[in-house]
């Protein structure tokens, strides 16, 4: 993943967050789709004439009639966001999934998730390309839909989006349309394996008694935010490095704490996902503490926000600034950070880790 | 890096190490230059036309009137191939970079360092093709020009590339190139600031008293082994994970082992690069050890042969395991180890660890 599913991850404990899904035939205005403004996917699935899935409703959903998928929803009245098959208010209603593979028929279709790199279209592999191309269907997060070159998404015969959450029903959605027999790409920025949601897919697949083999599950690799961003710092990850999410909803913040403590104790470099939200500070000041416990107040840090986006801004600090930085806006849910180890310094506005071989070479 | 970046990182401690360097004219055969089969860089360089750089050689050097780039082997007599700007026995004899800045009239060319992914030309960004069609010269170890596809490296005015060592000597004669006045792509799998070239490019630049500003210094990101190996496995780095390389070439050993044990006790996933070589079959003994005391005997490890390769293998075995699979074939310098948390298991012949979702959703 990339910093956006930083957001993409963690948008439930966003309290901005604002959920609803659109799915468009291709051609149709999918982007930009906001909460109200998309039509409920069942209506436009309707008039899409692609194959799909099972209807499986449970009890508490609204929606009904879906014919792409099954709809799983709890409660979307409520929701701030007038669309279908995704739900708000996750944190505190348990999402349940309702179809299985004995709901469908038929051969199943492929399943692939896509990383898409670090935010612009040049970052793409070739083999994501030809991945989003072969699909018939793509599934993501709104903003990373809107990453995809018009040239992929008009190959699509559906464009499924959710804005800004629902990463559980988003990934269920497209295993539904996969095991319709549909070939779908679910896509996310960055890599899918890092903090994103090939785990995901693979773990709805086998609560729903599907196999990974029987979808032809493969990972296509993306460049993770890790190294587009640390490649715009210079060369801060040369040597061993670690990645911590600094997000505890879905992970134990003391966890979190001991992880930190460790790898700034072993000197390993530390990129830091999802390092800021609004209902998070509490963690970003507990970082930066941790981390001066352990580390010089001079140690170069690398604060890299919207990398490959228009609105991205790149900036290399100290330890000893970066707590005051929490409230400012190059630090949010699309940051980046990269903390420098014992050894990293800044040259000519570059941050370097040396690798070590300054103690073999004389250069 | 990807891969083979380690055996290149590392490759000075290789006993089968064998060095050698060879420059082409595009066009010309250079792919497959080993040892000896390569005319000197000096005959080829004299015959290509390219603007060249400075010879400075020091008083040890064999080599003489090189017109790409400044000469700064130290002996070169004794290595076990025949050519010239790259010397073995670097473990011995310390090796200086001998031209400056000042060595250098005009204006000095763009350096980009350019990750070209997992092996495969499909694995390649858009951005990284863009950035080799642009440059002049393409420098790389023999094995990574190789990986770019004929219609790229067509475009190029030189290719010069070493086989299997001489990471230093290379990344200078990239900069003797661009200081030159040359647009030089300096090429690695993977990603250059993954156990890659990134750094030493700045520090060499530095040594030299050019900037990075002055040849418009880049690092265009490439998918890394960890990504590339993680999609082949399925999804088991999808939690908080450490990169931790096992090569003591340019890392004591007892920080290694003390990184093994802090990524093992806080149940990161752990990526091992550089697993096993001849020399140094204690450290990756020792470091099943070290994960052996932490992680239970049948934590998922997943094992990755020449990701992207045509001696591609894939393996998931246990955490016993492992250690005697260390005198098998799937482990060497092009293998890349990913060991679960405490959390992955396999399921479908993948690797799953999970994000945690499953703590707050039923699915």
């Amino acid at each position: 993943m990339s910093t956006d599913t930083n957001a993409d991850a963690d948008a439930n404990d966003e309290s901005t967050s604002e959920c609803g899904a659109s799915t468009a035939k291709t051609g149709s205005e999918s982007g930009g789709s906001k909460c109200g403004a998309s039509k409920p996917t069942e209506e436009r699935s309707a008039s899409s004439g692609s194959k799909c899935g099972a209807s499986t409703d449970d009890s508490s959903s609204s929606s009904s009639e879906s014919k792409c998928g099954a709809s799983s929803s709890s409660s979307s009245s409520g929701s701030k966001c007038g669309a279908s098959s995704s739900s708000s208010k996750r944190e505190k209603t348990k999402e349940k999934v309702g179809s299985t593979v004995d709901d469908f028929e038929g051969e199943p279709g492929k399943l692939t998730a896509v990383g898409l790199g670090p935010g612009h279209p040049e970052g793409m592999t070739e083999r994501a390309k030809t991945a989003l191309l072969e699909a018939e269907h793509i599934v993501g997060y709104t903003t990373y839909i809107e990453l995809i070159p018009d040239e992929i998404t008009e190959q699509a015969d559906e464009l499924y989006d959710t804005p800004m959450c629902g990463e559980v029903s988003r990934t269920e959605e497209a295993i539904d349309r996969t095991l319709a027999g549909n070939d779908v790409a679910i896509v996310g920025s960055g890599d899918p394996n890092v903090y994103a949601l090939a785990g995901l897919a693979l773990e709805i697949l086998e609560s729903k008694g599907a196999t990974a083999s029987m979808v032809g599950f493969e990972v296509v690799p993306g460049v993770p935010a890790a190294q587009s961003c640390a490649a715009r710092l210079g060369a801060p990850l040369v040597n061993d490095t670690v990645s911590i999410s600094l997000s505890d909803h879905l992970v134990p913040m003391p966890e979190i704490e001991s992880r930190l403590h460790a790898a700034a104790k072993e000197n390993f470099t530390i990129t830091i996902y999802n390092p800021w939200s609004r209902k998070r500070r509490d963690n970003f000041q507990k970082a930066c503490e941790i981390l001066t416990t352990h580390r010089d107040p001079d140690t170069p840090v690398g604060i890299v926000h919207a990398a490959g986006r228009e609105d991205e801004k790149v900036m290399i600090t100290e330890l000893s600034e970066l707590e005051d930085l929490g409230e400012s806006e190059i630090i949010d849910m699309t940051t980046t950070i990269v903390v420098g180890n014992e050894e990293t310094y800044v040259w000519d506005d570059r941050m370097v880790t040396p690798r070590g071989y300054e103690t073999k070479y004389d250069y």
